[in-house]
């Protein structure tokens, strides 16, 4: 059976996944940069903006696992754009330029589905109003043999691992305190005992956190 | 100047210092003894216990920086006991035994002043209803040259980084999501703006944070 998979989903010491005060300018709020200024650095991040090199180390290692063996991603209707509610007519194609970095079918969760978007380089987006299981069930389709991506943002994670549909989690520290925003884990209580967690600190200041699904 | 320190503070990764629903059988509340299972095999949890021995290795290391160098403590009322409002006449004299851990002045935060407890070995308990920085001049001129440690609980330790008043913080993080409780980081926004932040991880699973104040 295919894996449900969170990679390098970053938070602030006190669990904040993105600040408050989110629109298309600040994607994560008033947190600005600072969640992901750990990737930037990384092979896998200069990759996804046309340019090669970057970091070795503990960061970039964790950064490359993003993509390995995944055939498809869920992810929340936020991550997708700043719109809430219809969709305007505003040609808006996602964060991304016109060859997002997935290369995979992408099911983005919304309460207002519209015909599916395809892009280039494999990445194609599918507008579904699902619960968590059920998107999963038609990522797990898409995927065939492969992984599934849970990419996002942070009530999406939440829901998944809430509904303990997740079976590999790895979440980075960033020592900030952001105040402010959406939080990680509420709701959550308890839920070291479904998974083997290790933590290794990386001298950039952040904490990779791994969860792995316990045997049953 | 004598510097103020906080050591061996662990939270969990939701970033609760104690759990909900503390009692007289439960300090911690639900949290029970999670937060501290770290530091229980370490010689200087072992020496406070009695006996002698114990782990080697990071946490050790960690621990054992608790009382070096220190001449006082400031600690809130729940620290010394479950009791609230009037003190009621029941003999209680602090979670310890009658030789408290302390071996210095230490100083209770209470709307409910009442006279010195003198203890064997050091200790003895001052009862002040005062703001952070009163406290805190009170125990620097008990302290001489030595450093002033704010013992806890969650609230008092808040309470003295809101007033930027902390010179090192030590946080241990515990991988558990605790879901209730007391949360030390609220109210602490930017905090990592005052501080030089380390990192690193133990093989017992948790993260050593320390934060030293940056040079003016």
């Amino acid at each position: 059976m295919s894996r449900v998979r969170v990679h390098n989903f970053a938070i602030s010491l006190d669990g904040y996944g993105a600040g408050a005060e989110q629109s298309l300018e600040a994607p994560f709020g008033h947190a600005g940069g600072r969640l992901m200024q750990w990737f930037m650095g990384t092979p896998t991040f200069r990759a996804m903006q046309g340019a090669s090199g970057g970091s070795e180390g503990v960061d970039a290692a964790f950064a490359s696992r993003w993509a390995t063996g995944i055939g498809a991603e869920i992810m929340g209707r936020n991550k997708f754009g700043p719109q809430r509610g219809e969709w305007p007519d505003d040609g808006w194609q996602g964060w991304w330029d016109d060859d997002p970095p997935f290369h995979t079918p992408v099911f983005v969760l919304t309460h207002h589905p519209r015909p599916p978007l395809e892009m280039k380089g494999g990445t194609t987006f599918h507008f579904i109003d699902a619960t968590p299981e059920e998107a999963l069930a038609q990522a797990r389709e898409a995927a065939g043999d492969d992984d599934v991506r849970i990419g996002g943002g942070v009530e999406t994670v939440r829901e998944f691992l809430a509904a303990d549909l997740v079976d590999h989690l790895h979440v980075v520290v960033v020592p900030i305190v952001l105040g402010r925003g959406e939080r990680l884990w509420d709701g959550l209580e308890g839920l070291e005992e479904r998974f083997d967690i290790e933590a290794v600190a990386s001298p950039s200041g952040v904490t990779h956190l791994t969860f792995s699904r316990r045997a049953a």
